[in-house]
């Protein structure tokens, strides 16, 4: 079934305040989440209610954080995320980074104490819809993947993001794990009966497997590039580099150290955000020309396949969006149950609408 | 045969020298290249200059080329390199970026007109050693990579590198083409007669192929990731980023324009170079204690053989220095022969010793 995306996101926005989240923090979740689920990146969206609402019983999550500066200058600025979700002091950070690169040409932003923040694509977008070059990347809180030629874990997804503005409505957004698949697309695999590509994981061993339950079963995810011979040390060093900006940077826990050993409270997930003037070089018109122009050219690549147009960082994204926009947010009967019954729990109001009785008996 | 490394770098000197570069230049693209040598990187070195040799009789290199600042702000400079090779200019950037880092925390340089620079590893160090975390990109001159699903070459091997300081000796370095081999390894491949791993190149349709001569007859180099499977539009959007920054941001011709249709004179060839200072965000002991044992952590990663044991982005590169400061810089007797005749074409001074006779008796 589908929803307005104004339907889907107040969903999210009333489970969080009924949470205890104060309202203009539980907005700034929901619309985040929500924007996930408008681009395709569902593993982002308001599916995460069900994984939060176990997790604030197990182990507590601080929905009343109140993020902080705790060190600044002109082009910087260390935020304390206070120990919740990583979606507001996010943010905040992004939002910091833009006023100091109008101000001074150039934001960094550094975030410690915080938590999973969802897309980075949402954040470096912000920076671009407002002419600035946006960057951000996070650690993350679950290990599943090796450096090349070692048999622990010792990274997770470590995601990258790099936005800038070219055409209007059209910026360039890479947002890419430093993995080559995130660990869904492989339990895909498994629920499909499938093999995975070369290049998606390793067994206990260390060793490239095919076989996607050796992967869930004391395996590996590979870093991008997949084998050693197929430059995996680049997808290895890419998280790395992640990890520094991200929490040697700003003092968060590093993921090499699973215990947390150092762990406030919370996640301790550490982020970094910038954002610069492209004008500091050029007319920003210029710059976004020749942004909009190499972009153009690169779709106009004649592709492998004529009914695939080569696309940019970005398209995919948006091609999703506009039809979503156009026939609404779709959610599946499982998820829709699973939130009406977190809403009924904790008193939340209720604003989907209920599957039709027909719709329902053919699944 | 191995030669000093001070010998090595004097002649690639000498040789600049005698074509017209004026003193300080010549030292300066003499050490970078010698630099490259002394690290393993071959393919950026000294036997660049017999490249450099022939494109000087066909399309004339300006050796007098002066770099200028053209546009500046206390974090930013944009640096015109005057047409001539990259070195010059790319270290003048670099230390220009390094020394805003120094007094606003941060320094963007953006280079337009300018040429191939070498090993970006050696100007990312630069920063890492004034406890600066240190990022170069750049764009190059001859492309071999079609973006994801393409059949026409819109990239070359378009590299990035990020450099952090941690223990004293041993900054984090990494330096990458964002494709997942450069040409080089594929040529090495054809002349032992092997095939190629999966994920290196396609064929002229755009396909995978494992046969290197389908790569270097009219096929491509593969974006990093090797297959779309494989995640290979990360590698193309990591191209695609270094583009942006290196060209669009500096107003350098566009790699997606093979005519180089805007090109002033030379390559005009545009690079990125960004520094920036921990301290902004932390004592910078508490962050390079953090980097250097996140660092250990990962070279601690239990080995899948044990006489591999994991490294870090730098390590090996390091280990190639320590070997070649304590034994000489090798060099092979074509290289030896055609410098030597380089040099006595120009007639700069010889400083290379001679092969002993019984040594070139058994080559």
């Amino acid at each position: 079934m589908r929803h307005d995306y104004d339907v889907h996101r107040q969903q999210a926005e009333e489970i969080f305040r009924a949470w205890g989240m104060p309202d203009e923090k539980a907005a700034i979740t929901a619309e985040i989440l929500a924007w996930s689920d408008l681009h395709g990146h569902e593993s982002h969206g308001i599916a995460l209610l069900v994984e939060y609402n176990e997790r604030r019983q197990t182990r507590p999550i601080n929905f009343q954080s109140v993020p902080k500066i705790v060190r600044e200058t002109p082009v910087s600025a260390l935020i304390d995320g206070d120990g919740g979700l990583g979606h507001h002091p996010a943010r905040f950070a992004m939002e910091t980074a833009i006023a100091k690169a109008k101000s001074a040409g150039v934001g960094l932003v550094s975030v410690r104490n915080s938590g999973h923040f969802g897309a980075l694509g949402y954040y470096t977008t912000l920076a671009a819809e407002l002419d600035l070059i946006g960057i951000a990347a996070t650690s993350v809180f679950g290990i599943r993947v090796p450096p090349t030629g070692g048999t622990k874990a010792r990274f997770g997804t470590d995601p990258w993001s790099f936005a800038a503005p070219g055409e209007p409505g059209r910026p360039f957004v890479l947002d890419m794990a430093t993995t080559t698949v995130a660990s869904g697309k492989v339990r895909n695999k498994i629920v499909e009966g499938q093999q995975m590509p070369a290049g998606w994981g390793m067994d206990a061993s260390g060793k490239p497997t095919l076989d996607p339950s050796e992967v869930m079963n004391g395996g590996f995810l590979a870093p991008l590039g997949g084998t050693p011979d197929g430059g995996s040390h680049k997808g290895y060093g890419l998280a790395a580099m992640v990890n520094i900006l991200a929490s040697c940077l700003s003092g968060s826990t590093l993921i090499t150290d699973p215990m947390h050993s150092r762990q406030p409270y919370g996640l301790d997930v550490g982020h970094f955000f910038m954002a610069f003037d492209p004008g500091l070089f050029r007319e920003v018109s210029d710059f976004r020309g020749d942004v909009a122009r190499f972009c153009d050219d690169l779709r106009s690549t004649p592709p492998i396949d004529a009914a695939k147009p080569v696309m940019v960082a970005g398209d995919p994204e948006r091609k999703v969006r506009d039809e979503r926009r156009a026939n609404g947010m779709p959610i599946g009967p499982g998820l829709h149950r699973r939130l009406k019954s977190i809403a009924a729990d904790v008193g939340a109001r209720w604003v989907m609408t209920e599957p039709a009785p027909a719709a329902t008996a053919t699944k």
